[in-house]
């Protein structure tokens, strides 16, 4: 038995994604079934729709920033009940015995964590090798993967938490960003948005990075104490060694070296969108006052849980622009053009218009 | 009044060194006057004498690892008499009221640290507007610049600890490199070599990685556990995300892409020798494990003093081969052909034969 979901899918790098009947496995004991309510637009999903990366599989339904009610659960589920609000984020399993799951670092998975989409799926029940996301009407997933939405905050606009918010919030804590520190934020998407309201809510004074100067207004209205603006040669050259913590969200490769400059001694920029050659990287930057540069991946499943429960105590969303199911392909275009502020969240009742 | 120096010095970056006198300053109160046995030869005396990295004035006297006796005391001299055995470093001066000074951490002076050669000179006393090094017989120093070397140790294979010693040390001792720890020394040179001895010490399991099987040997000698040659593709890939710690000694700007990815979850490689642009670095290889690069540059006049200590309690030379100073110029060649293990050190006594 499985259960029947409708989504949307792309079959072939090149084509539009298109409406998409497939299966989602029976509930297992502690599998939790959820209606689909809000799916965030990522721009990951848009590079594995068109195979930007390698390695998609076809058909392929993106989507993890999954918000929704749990229709039904397995009789092992203990943390949640049906009618409860949920969400899914960009994992569905993992090793679950290694020393980094051992720690709720499933991102860290030293045998690989199952993304939400795409993902080889090892649990199986389905006919579908692969997992397929939140661009559908249900779900099924394993109770330790699911996470509780607060219920006091817009459900729609919290469904990118589950990937832009636990990418931002996650290094922002791991390096202990709070009162007292100077804290820029390069870049203002998706990701870097989130990064402004977390930083700002840590109690950090924020430091929006950015080339355009609106970008900046905007920043300000998020959160944003001051505004650096990168191509200011001057500018830049002013707040050399003065910050205590750099968020890079730039997605693309870009010359670090002017950011690096920016970091006081011992203090460090962590980049969190661009998985792709940097292009410029000067060894004396890092040497001259013992700077360094880190990634961050996500985050773990408890900490996202953290970072949900911390987005309700202080009222955070996302800022998003709501579609219907089948605007996706033009909105696949406009967050190409970075024409969204910040997000796109597909209404998933749309699919049965 | 002044006294009378002789040394060796260079005029022009395309030319030798040669015989040169000049002064240093009298003492004053807080000032070492020190009689110097032994210089080490480090490879920026090359690059700053032939003008290499831009900057350098002439006549340039180098050399930054002194060691010596002291031959008089200004009066308020507190920490060394008469006789004493000491040593001088890459600094002679910083300016002793910002943050990282207050720290013990002058080679990040906010405002700059003055270079113990080629350094604009601020305290003055003598003709000269910029500091005259080691290859010398003889230099006067600010007590706070001044070290104390070991007595039981072979004075002249101490002279490289206040370069290559420190610029290893410190970051080792920084990142918290200890027992059970699997930590690799990138490259083997003056620096590489000194790298293994230290790691070995604080009871890390040390892995050699180079390009040369002769120079695995060589390591193993010196103290390292392993081997690990990077040209070895199969062997960097078994390798992959088992490291703690990676201390790169490269000294040109390199693709750091296969190193990165040898580091562990939340672990570290910090570069000590290229302060050039790294010619390739990827972005994923920080954002999947959460990993680091850093830089380190030397160590603070604190933490120099401490490393002494050690070698001295752990018998800790470097591994030298003595010269005239009339050898210089051909110590230089052989310098840069790494045609040395792993340091040349010049005996000052044939300064005056």
């Amino acid at each position: 038995m499985t259960i029947k979901a409708i989504g949307y899918a792309t079959h072939d790098p090149k084509k539009d994604l298109v409406p998409f009947t497939f299966e989602r496995r029976d509930p297992r004991q502690q599998d939790v079934v959820i209606d689909i309510l809000y799916c965030g637009v990522c721009h990951s999903d848009i590079h594995s729709a068109r195979n930007e990366w390698g390695g998609s599989s076809y058909p392929l339904v993106p989507g993890h920033e999954i918000v929704g009610r749990v229709q039904s659960i397995g009789e092992a589920v203990s943390k949640f009940k049906v009618g409860d609000l949920v969400g899914v984020g960009c994992m569905v399993d993992s090793c679950r015995h290694c020393a980094s799951c051992d720690e709720g670092l499933e991102q860290y998975c030293n045998n690989g964590f199952t993304g939400t989409y795409g993902g080889k799926d090892k649990i199986g029940g389905t006919a579908h090798p692969f997992t397929f996301g939140g661009y559908s009407d249900k779900i099924t997933v394993d109770e330790r993967f699911v996470l509780r939405i607060p219920e006091n905050l817009d459900s729609a606009a919290t469904s990118p938490l589950l990937c832009a918010g636990i990418t931002t919030y996650s290094p922002l804590k791991h390096w202990k960003v709070g009162p007292g520190q100077k804290v820029g934020i390069i870049g203002l998407g998706g990701l870097g948005h989130m990064g402004v309201k977390f930083a700002h809510a840590m109690g950090a004074t924020v430091v929006m990075i950015t080339t355009s100067p609106s970008k900046g207004e905007d920043a300000k209205k998020l959160g944003a104490n001051e505004v650096l603006l990168s191509t200011d040669a001057a500018a830049m050259k002013a707040e050399q060694n003065s910050f205590d913590f750099l968020l890079n969200t730039i997605p693309v490769g870009h010359d670090v070296d002017p950011y690096m400059l920016l970091l006081k001694r011992d203090a460090t920029m962590v980049i969190v969108g661009s998985i792709e050659p940097l292009t410029k990287t000067n060894g004396i930057n890092f040497i001259f006052r013992r700077r360094s540069m880190a990634g961050s991946l996500i985050g773990g499943i408890p900490e996202t849980q953290e970072m949900l429960d911390f987005c309700g105590e202080h009222n955070i969303v996302c800022d998003i622009e709501t579609i219907a199911i089948q605007e996706i392909n033009q909105a696949y275009e406009r967050t190409i053009k970075s024409d969204v502020k910040y997000r796109f969240v597909i209404d998933m009742a749309t699919l049965k218009a």
